[in-house]
């Protein structure tokens, strides 16, 4: 059958011009990291350029030395700048040239890790256990690499759910309880949290919103009152999310103190560790984690101040049971066996929401065996320590102010010539933020804080010298001036 | 402050010695592929090398070549084999090299596809909109890149729920409604989509799994037994699921009949097509497919049958409103803007559970102009031919029997020497396919129908010949007749 034509398959037609072709994008990329500094941090698409992506799905084949042509041009020099130096927005990792390659390795095996008897598992497996050593996590503890915050957020508040729910909620459901169960954290709380709350069909209502104190931590008495007020009313509590790092200002909840609270009253202690819970690589950091080691489960992001590129979240469970039985299901089609591909330690199928799953877990490996858990410390203890270099600039300058106390690398402040309306100065800093951006200078992103809007640098970065920051604040005092001039 | 001090970063001490050892990467990576049908399919990993991953968190950096090489020792040889012309385990894609090479790309540019104005962005909008025209879904309809089937499953049921259910459902939660709320699939429906159910707080018991007919397809006057008992006892219908495509046997439900019963009950038509929608690209397959473009969701799969590498899920969703309205939540920190980083045309995060995404669009985009929807169309009807082929084979062998009706690329069948009980039966295939497994000859998975276990050959995969079937044939019958002597 079909066996006198030529062979087509998805490989290429001749695999040493692909080869070729393959040496050119490392070389292209190697040039891209090595100098990005010299480049802008942001450029705008230009409409020419945008008008390239319009075009009907393609039909028939290209070279692939033509399709890498157009990524050249239309793609690559166009990116968000997560990469810069200067770029401080949201809150992102840099990534590395070696977490790149990684990604090219474990897409050039293609396994799936949804389970099964193949190296990649132990990988996984491997930094699942490093990343309890990190946290402090028991060695029996359970875990998940997973695409980010919101879904090892997603993962800790079903636990959370289907354990204290004290119904079968995955064959009963949650519609014929009797009472509501609620959820605590506080108004600072990640949005993915809330998310994750309306999707468990909970509803957001049922979030207690708790109000913060002066450092943007959650007020512990009036989180305690909302619990005995819900007590009072028939409602459920079963969860409260503690922060550590708030996106805002970078703010740790106490979380000793949120961990007794969940003792007492036999509630499941979720921390939202998405900034902030790898600090505990950092020596400087550390000690401001204790009690996070105290926690049922804790969600981690690695995308973030690990510098593992996009994606890379974590979420470590303390009982291994609760988390079996929240996501497991075995189909005839999915039967383990006791030899051959489909047996082996690892289902990570059954610890979380996907099936197929790719193999991110080799990046987190070459990260930290390329770095170590010092170095990648000192990343972030440095970090932290340009935050409060940067404060101390925005301190000196006259009109210059800090709008939030700085939480680990998160600095908040605005231009205030003094003689505005609020009004008037949240315009202002809009429009230095967005002329920083357009200028190419640097990259911070904006928040609003007591109805003041301000600039707001988040500064995981590994590539950030301190100068970067005398940059910053000259340039922002340099455009303040020139647009009220 | 440090400035005397050599300046510590996670990029390279030295890019000439990345660059080397990354062109080294790129050789070993084409060598991997292009040989690949003369290695064994799968083998198991030797315990020395499993004991090579029990080793403590590193604390100090090692050289990224010593990290490779440990790499190439302990984790290159032992893969799953989903790269093998003679992997037909449960239900994957191969990948390619140059979808492997822009997750390379991807990860070095590292942007967050969470939002933003930067060309990335708008790689992933033609994308989806390549989507589109592919399942004749249009253009007004909006979509995303997901993980895979279980996530884009996952999204078109929360729209469902929260469209349908009648109140506030993001808000108030479904703790206190009325009626429980109901979906429908058939027996055959993949796990993810009870998994789905069950995280929305549905609970497993209001999913009505209906009988099937004997090609494996949902019985349809079940089907309309089931919703109209269900609304005389007091439930509300929302959903029903048709898959195109059941993993067992890759049964494609009426879609039009489907669809006409969602009209008729005025509720939400969702397909999971993960194994079979892109088969829409198939000029064999795609009548096969009709009535899908009236879906109100649909999940489709891109590492599955179009072969990019894990991970590439997409959902595409009729009604823009009813999507954005499901997962927008847009907090003082993600404000966005008229100019600058923050402006631009898609704030995916709001279409979906993740807020940090990674660049996953590309090696979609790549793959599609690489080899444009006629080729990627042939390599899937040419998979349905040698489903038939194999099937052709097992007819005309005196010892085999196919179980099930072959549907799509897949095909169900056991050895049967004919004088053994079905237990007995059970028992030997089940070594077949352990041997199979471990003399690394091919890689079918199992599954068990009307309890017979059986030897299951699922070909999403570009690499297979015509002649891997023969071999596939030849070898399970001499390792039959061997276990029996």
């Amino acid at each position: 059958m079909n066996s006198n034509q030529p062979y087509e398959t998805l490989d290429p037609q001749d695999w040493e011009k692909m080869r070729t072709l393959a040496h050119q994008m490392i070389d292209d990329s190697i040039d891209y990291l090595a100098d990005v500094a010299e480049r802008p941090v942001w450029q705008p698409v230009p409409e020419a350029v945008a008008a390239t992506f319009k075009t009907p799905v393609p039909d028939q084949p290209a070279d692939p030395a033509e399709v890498y042509d157009e990524f050249l041009t239309n793609i690559f020099p166009y990116s968000m700048g997560t990469i810069h130096p200067r770029f401080w927005a949201w809150y992102m990792g840099n990534g590395t040239i070696m977490g790149a390659l990684a990604d090219l390795m474990a897409s050039v095996m293609n396994p799936n890790m949804g389970g099964g008897n193949h190296a990649a598992s132990l990988v996984e497996i491997q930094v699942l256990n490093w990343m309890k050593q990190v946290t402090g996590f028991p060695e029996e503890a359970s875990g998940l690499l997973v695409s980010g915050g919101s879904m090892a957020n997603l993962v800790g508040l079903t636990i959370a759910r289907n354990t204290l729910a004290g119904v079968d909620v995955r064959r009963q459901g949650i519609q014929s309880m009797a009472k509501k169960l609620t959820v605590y954290a506080s108004t600072e709380v990640h949005s993915s949290n809330q998310k994750a709350v309306e999707l468990l069909g909970l509803g957001s209502d049922c979030l207690r919103k708790i109000p913060v104190n002066a450092d943007y931590t959650i007020n512990l008495q009036a989180l305690r009152d909302s619990i005995d007020q819900d007590l009072r009313s028939g409602f459920q509590p079963i969860c409260i999310i503690a922060t550590s790092g708030t996106v805002n200002t970078g703010a740790i909840d106490d979380l000793p103190a949120i961990a007794d609270l969940c003792d007492e009253y036999g509630i499941w202690f979720h921390v939202d560790g998405a900034i902030g819970a790898i600090a505990m690589l950092s020596d400087t950091v550390r000690e401001q984690l204790t009690g996070i080691e105290r926690a049922h489960s804790i969600a981690l992001d690695l995308h973030k101040w690990m510098h593992v590129p996009f994606e890379a979240g974590c979420v470590l469970v303390r009982d291994e049971k609760a988390h079996h039985d929240s996501f497991a299901l075995t189909p005839e089609y999915l039967l383990k066996a006791e030899r051959g591909l489909a047996s082996g330690p690892a289902w990570f199928s059954e610890y979380g929401i996907q099936l197929s799953r790719s193999f991110r877990a080799l990046k987190v490996w070459m990260t930290l065996k390329e770095h170590g858990t010092q170095r990648l410390g000192r990343m972030i203890s440095r970090n932290v320590d340009q935050a409060q270099y940067l404060g101390q600039l925005i301190e000196n300058s006259a009109n210059l102010e800090l709008i939030a106390p700085i939480g680990l690398d998160i600095v908040c402040y605005r231009f205030n010539p003094g003689d505005k309306s609020e009004e008037a100065l949240n315009d202002l800093n809009r429009e230095i933020l967005l002329e920083l951006q357009e200028q190419g200078i640097a990259a911070p992103s904006s928040t609003i804080l007591s109805d003041r809007y301000c600039i707001r640098v988040a500064i995981a970065n590994h590539r950030s010298r301190y100068e970067d920051f005398d940059v910053l604040v000259e340039t922002a005092i340099r455009i303040g001036h020139s647009i009220l001039a």
